[in-house]
C-alpha cells in the first residue's frame, strides 16, 4: 500500500525536500494530463497502464473540465447538474461526477501515484472559473469533505492562478485558509502561476506568495530552471516545478521543447535542489494529447527520466542541496549532505573541470554519466579538491560523486 | 577600399542599426581573438587568413596583453618600454609596438574588416590595468592621436569595465568625453561589462550606463539574447552582444557552448534586431585558441553565421526590429519595414505556426530555412495573416518572410 506522503519538517532550514509520514525520503517525478479524468474509458485506461509503466509517482489533473486549444470536446459529466446549454444547478454537485473522480483517485493510488488535484483553472467556456463566492466556498469544502480521506491526494488551489482574474488575492488567502482548517489529514497544498516569458521574466512579482505557512512547497511555473535555488532560500520550503515547458511539437512556445531539452530540465532542476513536472504535447491524428487528455506517452524523455529517478532512489535518502555555482556556471550542483552529488553540465561541453567545488579534504568516488545514453562511466582514479578530471566535451554529460 | 562606418543617424527612434557613412546598410559579422596581435608572426599570419576565408568583418582585441587561463606566455613588446622583471616606464611609448599595431590594424583594413580596439581590460600581471590617471589619460591621448585616422578603428572603452575596480564611473565618463573630444572622426564608441550569469542574472545594475549619448551603441556582454529587445528600447541605440558564450570544450562555462547554440545565439540577436559577436574557445595541443590568439577557426558555426550573413546582405537594407512576442514565445521574430522578416525558432520545435503575428491584409512569400543544413525551402502558398504554415517540428528553423 502507497505511504500517505506529507512534508518532512524543515530541518535547520536546510532540508526542503518531501518525506513519507514514517520519515523515508520522496522524491517527486510528476508528469501532466490536466483532463484524463474527462476522456473515454478507453482513453483512462491507456493512460493508467502508461502511469504504471512510467517513472511518475504524481500527476496533475483538474476538477473543471478544460476549454483551450487541442482540448474543445464537450465533457458528458461536470461536478454540478447541468450542460452548456441549459446552464448548471450550483445548488447541488453531480454525485456521479464526484464518485467517478473517487475511484479514478483509487485508482492512482494503486499504482502509487499522489493526485494533485487542481480545484480552480482560468480555461473555461462553461463559468467554473467565475462563480458566485458562496459557491467557490461550497464546492471548496465539500471537495476537502469528500476527497481528504485519500491518502494520495494533494490540493493545488489553481493552475495559474493570476489568470483567474475576477479572483482577489484574499480569496485565495481564505481559500488556503479553508483547505488547512477544514483537511483532518493536512495534505501537501500549493497553488500555481501562469508564466509567459516575454512578459514574466524580469519579474516575478505576479506569483501568490509562496511564503504563506499553510503552502506545503512551491508549485513554480517557470522556464529556467537556474533560479531554482534562490526560490528555495526565499520560499525555506520544497521547490517543485510544476510545469517548465513540455516535451512536443504543438505551435504553441511551453510545447514544443526537445526530449533533450526536457531531460535537461529535470537534471537542472533536481541538482539544484528541486523538482520538475514533466508534460507531453506530440501533435496526433486522434486528438489525444498526454499533456491534456492522457492516452499514450509517445516521447524520448520518459524512459531518461526514469534512469534519473533511480539514481535518486537507490542507496541513502538524498537531500540535494544546490553547491554555490562560483566559477562553474556551467554546472548544475547539488550535494546531499556534503557525501553524494549530482553535477549536471546541460548543454554545455567542457572537455574537462577542475573540481575546485569540491570540499577541502574530501576523497571522492566519481562516476560520468551519460543522462541521455544513460550510461554510466566510473573514473578511474579518486578524485579530490582541486583534480582536473576529463569530460567527453558534449552535451547532457552529469558527474555521481560518492564520498569515500 | 572599405569605406569608414559610423553609426546611421536614427530615424523616427526606429533604427538602431548601422551604416556606412554613404548611408548604405552595415551589419557587424563580430568576432574575438583578444591578443592575436600579441603572437607570433606566423599565428597572426593564420588568424590574417582564417578573417580573410571567414564572415567577420568586425573583430574584438586588445591593446594591452591580457593575463588568463590558457594565456599565460610572455609578451615580446608592450605599449610602454620595458618588461615585467624590471618594470615599465609610463613616461614614453614603445614606438615599435604602436607600429605593429598600426599594421595590424591596416592589415584588418585590406580585408574589410573593423578594428574594435578595447583600450583597458582587467586581465592583468603587469600593471597596465592600475597605472596612475596621469598615464591613463596620456595613454588614451596618446592612442587616439595615432589611430582615429584609421577608416576602421572603433574605441571599445574596456572590456568587462566593471572587473577594473580601481577606477571608479567617473573615470569611464572622463575618458568617453576626452576620446568624443580628441577623435576628429568620430569613430565608433562603446563600453563592455562583465556577466557572470549567477551574480548578475537578475540584474544588469552594474552596466555602464549605455545612455551617455557618446556611446554609438551597447557593447553587451550577457549569455541570454532574449533581452535584446528590451535594451534597444531602453537604450535607444544599436545592440551589439559582444560576448554570449563561446563555442568549444574549455572548463569555463562561457567557453563550451556547442556550433548549435553559438549560431542560435546569431539567430536569435540578429532576428531581435540587435548584432552578435562570434568566439572559439576549442581546446588545442598547440595551445592557440582563437578567442585569446587568433590562428585558426575550426568550429562549425562559422559558415552558418555566414549563411545568416548572406541573407542579411542580399537585396535590400534589412533594418530588422523585433515584432513583439505575443503567443509566440517560441520565435524571434524581426521585421523589417513591414516588408522582410525573418523569425526564428531556435531550439524550439512547432509542427505547425498560426501566423497571427503578420500584419492584417498582407500578403507573404515564405521561405523555410534550415539554419544548421543550410537550406532554404520555399513554402509553395502564399501566406497571409492567421493561416496555418507547416514546418518541420525540429530544432533551428527560421523563416524568411518577403511581403508580396
Amino acid at each position: 500500500m502507497h505511504a500517505f506522503i506529507r512534508q518532512r519538517p524543515r530541518s535547520s532550514g536546510r532540508e526542503r525536500h518531501f518525506c513519507h509520514t514514517n520519515g523515508e525520503p520522496w522524491y517527486p517525478f510528476d508528469t501532466t494530463a490536466y483532463v484524463w479524468n474527462y476522456q473515454s474509458e478507453a482513453v483512462q485506461a491507456d493512460t493508467l497502464a502508461s502511469l504504471a509503466a512510467s517513472p511518475f509517482n504524481k500527476i496533475r489533473k483538474c476538477v473543471f473540465p478544460k476549454h483551450y486549444h487541442y482540448n474543445l470536446a464537450e465533457p458528458v459529466r461536470f461536478p454540478f447538474p447541468g450542460n452548456i446549454e441549459t446552464g448548471f444547478d450550483y445548488t447541488r454537485f453531480d454525485v456521479s461526477f464526484f464518485a467517478e473522480l473517487e475511484q479514478q483517485i483509487d485508482r492512482l493510488a494503486g499504482l502509487g501515484i499522489e493526485a494533485d488535484l487542481i480545484i480552480f483553472h482560468p480555461y473555461d467556456r462553461w463559468g467554473f472559473s467565475r462563480m458566485p463566492l458562496e459557491v467557490d466556498q461550497r464546492y471548496i469544502r465539500y471537495l476537502v469533505a469528500r476527497l481528504a480521506s485519500f491518502k494520495n491526494i494533494w490540493w493545488s488551489l489553481a493552475n495559474e492562478f493570476d489568470l483567474l482574474k475576477e479572483k482577489p488575492m484574499h480569496f485565495w488567502d481564505a481559500a488556503i485558509a479553508r483547505i488547512q482548517r477544514e483537511d483532518p489529514s493536512n495534505h501537501l497544498i500549493s497553488i500555481h502561476n501562469w508564466h509567459n516569458p516575454p512578459i514574466h521574466y524580469p519579474s516575478n512579482a505576479h506569483w501568490y506568495d509562496h511564503h504563506n505557512t499553510a503552502l506545503t512547497h512551491a508549485s513554480i511555473q517557470h522556464h529556467d530552471l537556474h533560479f531554482v535555488p534562490e526560490w528555495r532560500e526565499t520560499f525555506n520550503k520544497p521547490v517543485v516545478i510544476d510545469e517548465c515547458c513540455y516535451e512536443g511539437n504543438v505551435d504553441l512556445g511551453w510545447g514544443n521543447i526537445t526530449a533533450q531539452k526536457m531531460v535537461a530540465l529535470f537534471w537542472h532542476g533536481v541538482c539544484l535542489g528541486g523538482y520538475v513536472t514533466h508534460g507531453e504535447t506530440w501533435l496526433s491524428d486522434d486528438e489525444i494529447i498526454w499533456w491534456s487528455h492522457g492516452g499514450k506517452l509517445k516521447g524520448e524523455s520518459v524512459k531518461r527520466i526514469a534512469f534519473l529517478r533511480q539514481l535518486l532512489e537507490e542507496g541513502a535518502a538524498k537531500r540535494l542541496a544546490p553547491v554555490p555555482w562560483g566559477s562553474h556556471w556551467d554546472t548544475s550542483m547539488g550535494m546531499s549532505d556534503e557525501r553524494w552529488g549530482l553535477f549536471y553540465f546541460g548543454d554545455h561541453c567542457p572537455g574537462y573541470k577542475m573540481m575546485t567545488m569540491l570540499p577541502p579534504d574530501s576523497v571522492w568516488k566519481v562516476d560520468i554519466i551519460d543522462t541521455w545514453e544513460m550510461t554510466i562511466t566510473p573514473v578511474a582514479q579518486e578524485i579530490r579538491q582541486g583534480d582536473k578530471l576529463e569530460l567527453p566535451g558534449k552535451p547532457w554529460i552529469a558527474l555521481r560523486l560518492q564520498r569515500l
